[in-house]
């Protein structure tokens, strides 16, 4: 058992959840922040905790006196101090280096772009005549951000036009230095939470979206359902998942940091799939948060561990769908999200313990799981519009099935597996790949289908029918192969094509034509572990029987002499 | 958000787990407890905490001046002084009526017998005399219980002969009162977590098997492993699960109480599949800590939602298996699982703060959860293995993957598919089902397989091949059919009869006599859910290329005129 003493700069809801985590772990935490009752110091009666700001660097010494680790729930603290009990061999995770580091963000986008981190291009900006320098360079929009004190959409200001340069200054908090960036026109935002161990081993949880509302987290989805169709130009984008890149840009980006403990990285995606880096924060984030009820270890417990030397956890998210929801103070209606979750099932209420409650202020957040993203999506929807009945945050799905044709004149036959899957509220995609006029993009299709979240691939082909056999031989995934009727052979030349496979590679071949029965197979495989869609094949199946006990009655009222006048 | 504040008898673990979900929901909650620091007290610093026995009605008297609602967290309280504050209209759950009937055994199996829940008999048992006559009616051996303050196995002792009877009564406490048990035989332990409403609507979590070890809680699955075959004789065992009895009798019992909270209900699954309950206990119990990590809401939570008359929150599991193993007591080797947990992928560990660690003592727990039961199973073992070496303790696993023939004789072509899954570690099934000749089998077998955790059915059929699409329309599950080459036609006969189904109920066909596709659709079925099989997958493919890639090579070296000779 653990016998270390950990001290934490800010006692605020972060290190309250960063509190619970060590209470299960039977870990000793000591919190400075001034409030006496503060979130974290709420939960831990143990401690005698220290009452003072954590930008005061007598009351940093006095918990260093008391405790074998110092760690951080907030990066706007006193590093000048932190850097001297470093040098006297105190431990320290992160490294004021690195918090020093990130209080800038300007010196913190030099240092990323040192390690060719992909960012939106920045220019330093001493004075007016830079801005309007920059103004020149970049065009309009730009960005105009305060390098310190910066947080929630504080100290970031929208140059729009020539005629925003010249009060542009005063928009900002005066004094503060400012530096300028290049607009990302991103279609969204990412984030991606990196644990960092004392050697430097970084590891990281699944890429998420997150919604800003006014500038402040609202909404966070995991895993970012970033799967739909191939994107990007570049050999790369073409050949990697967004996932698997926005990861890699997380870890690169921490790993060039010293110091051990969780991080948060705020990324863009940007229209054509380029993942460009945002900022970094040296600490448990509000994206994080769904990790606790989602993932194998929670950020809290990971930043614990890392900065213990202990074994990191697995970063895997154990349910299929995550989201979370910020309870900010909005007067009589802050808590109307809570009590309606209290009747929707997988949410999870996180109250912060905080008495005062200010517009806008985090009061608390509300993390949803689900079987599907779409289950995650129906849960979240009415706390959305409790808070905010016009809200118009985007709900976007990844497919679960991916319905591919060899031609379009195979569209007549395959529609009818669209069909029933829109019936079903399944999230499908429906395109041509080509087994032999597009081999290419069948081989990416093939290898990328599993890494884009798809579940069960249909294929329809007729004739040789190559295209089932061919992607079941480019994925792990189920194919289910849907011999397509020629003009000639009455399709069994299609059928024998589809579900004669040799041995070590199946296809669930369906009946000729059969493309609905391709659909509800593909419902079926899904409701062996998503049971919303078990009961719809089972309600599915019990109409089929209704309707043909229907038929039964009508028999047995008009006498089969005169069935067949009647109209069904 | 809730203002009414709550006041719990006892401050053990169990009232730790209690004032998480509190803090979280922002509920106010005051311990009733002895040491000033137990381990529920230690994570609230915001109240002043009674100290104090739970016992004692003077402090019980206090507690209920500070709070709107009194619970408990054990049910060895004064009894007397709640019924005096419930008669003066105080909130008190569950009832005192309930905790007392609960607290004298043998008054609880009259109450629950009454109610019509199956219990294994019992008599009274008020002296000597009646022990001996006990012994002649039930037979030996039979079970002596002290009626009260048993827990952990203390209180009972077994009377395996005649040659027990003189001693038996001076092997409990003196002056408890006793009563007898006819030996329930017993094939394993089962446990439901049933959370009651004020208003009397009960909901049950799954069902989970327990395993004890020195009649102290050791190990939980949940959920239980116990959808392997058709068990039982009686219609009812034919045509509902164990799972859906062992809830209803859960139910039913916890239905016949007073007083909204959460209740853990042990039951004994006996070898004919009967399901007879064991007792009661009213409060969080030791069987429902894996809801924390693996439930939609957690019986901490419930238990809080309960006595307040909020909504009950949904008792479904968020992931496919989980598995808890008790920390107990034991010198230098108390903490070592904990220490292995760190590297285990799905492991929580609760520690609960207790500073003493007597032998046999509860000190904390470890919460795995995975992807499937095995997962569960492969994570578990090093920590139980690291607690004693020679522990041998159940792990039982119900099949994912169902394969049945109509007949024996095509095991020959089936039996491949059970060597896949077999390399795979897919738990798996094999079994007879003739459409034909076992109509009604097959009727029983088609509609429970869903309900018995079974996620792919695998059938072979030869010839009109009924089976496959037979049993398709009896479950909602997916269907994989194997057409068996017959003496005639070459197996297009069966081919046809199994691929060829109406619009409405698919079956995924596999080549002709290809019962190693059929596994291997099944696995990637598996895989598109479970990572683990979607890797064992992938590996499969990469393997069949090095394969190839090898002859690739040997043809190269000694040229195709010679390859025939090669031996592979």
């Amino acid at each position: 058992m653990e016998s270390r003493k950990v001290g934490i700069l800010g006692g605020g809801q972060l290190g309250r959840m960063v509190q619970e985590a060590a209470s299960r772990l039977n870990i000793s935490l000591t919190i400075l922040d001034e409030p006496v009752d503060s979130p974290a110091k709420q939960l831990n009666a143990l401690q005698t905790h220290l009452q003072g700001s954590f930008k005061d660097p007598a009351k940093i010494l006095e918990l260093a006196a008391s405790v074998d680790v110092i760690t951080v729930e907030i990066e706007h603290v006193d590093t000048a101090v932190l850097k001297q009990l470093e040098a006297s061999g105190k431990s320290i995770h992160p490294t004021p280096a690195t918090i020093t580091l990130i209080q800038d963000k300007y010196l913190q986008k030099q240092h990323l772009a040192k390690y060719n981190v992909p960012l939106a291009d920045s220019l330093d900006c001493p004075d007016q005549e830079a801005i309007e320098r920059i103004g020149q360079e970049f065009g309009y929009p730009f960005m105009l951000k305060a390098k310190t004190m910066a947080y929630d959409g504080r100290g970031n200001y929208v140059v729009r036009s020539k005629d925003d340069l010249k009060d542009a200054r005063s928009k900002l908090a005066p004094g503060v230095p400012l530096y300028a960036e290049r607009w990302a026109k991103f279609d969204r935002e990412l984030a991606v939470m990196v644990v960092r161990s004392v050697t430097g081993e970084v590891q990281s949880y699944p890429v998420v979206e997150t919604v800003h509302k006014n500038s402040i987290c609202h909404l966070v989805f995991a895993p970012a359902q970033v799967g739909r169709g191939l994107t990007g130009t570049s050999d790369e984008t073409f050949s990697t998942s967004i996932q698997e890149r926005a990861r890699k840009v997380a870890e690169n980006a921490v790993a060039s940091l010293s110091g051990a403990g969780i991080f948060g990285v705020e990324m863009f995606l940007m229209q054509d799939g380029e993942i460009l880096l945002n900022e970094i924060a040296p600490r448990p984030h509000n994206s994080g948060h769904y990790t606790i009820e989602a993932c194998h270890t929670s950020q809290y417990e990971n930043h614990l561990r890392a900065i213990l030397g202990l074994p990191l956890g697995s970063t895997a998210m154990k349910v299929q769908a995550a989201g979370m929801l910020n309870i900010l103070g909005a007067g009589d209606k802050t808590y109307e999200a809570c009590d309606l979750a209290y009747s929707i099932p997988g949410t999870t209420t996180h109250l912060y313990g905080k008495k005062e409650c200010k517009a806008g202020r985090k009061m608390g957040h509300i993390t949803v799981v689900g079987d599907s993203m779409q289950e995650v999506h129906e849960r979240l929807l009415p706390m959305v519009m409790a808070m905010d009945p016009k809200d118009e945050s985007p709900f976007n799905l990844d497919p679960l099935v991916s319905i591919v044709m060899g031609s379009d004149s195979d569209l007549k036959v395959m529609e009818a597996a669209a069909q029933i899957l829109t019936k079903m509220s399944v999230p499908f995609e429906l395109s041509l790949v080509s087994a032999h006029r597009t081999p290419e993009r069948m081989y990416h299709f093939g290898r990328m289908a599993d890494k884009r979240g798809i579940k069960v691939i249909i294929a329809g082909a007729g004739g040789a029918a190559h295209l089932p056999g061919m992607v079941a031989a480019l994925t792990p995934l189920p194919v289910i192969g849907v011999p397509v009727r020629g003009s000639t052979l009455d399709g069994v030349d299609s059928l024998h094509s589809i579900v004669q496979m040799p041995r070590g590679v199946p296809v669930a071949t369906v009946a000729i034509n059969n493309s609905t029965n391709a659909a509800l197979l593909a419902v079926r495989m899904l409701g062996s572990f998503i049971p919303s869609y078990l009961d719809k094949m089972t309600k599915y199946q019990e109409n089929m029987e209704k309707e043909v006990l229907t038929k039964v009655d009508t028999l047995d009222r008009v006498g089969w002499e005169k069935y067949e006048y009647i109209k069904h």
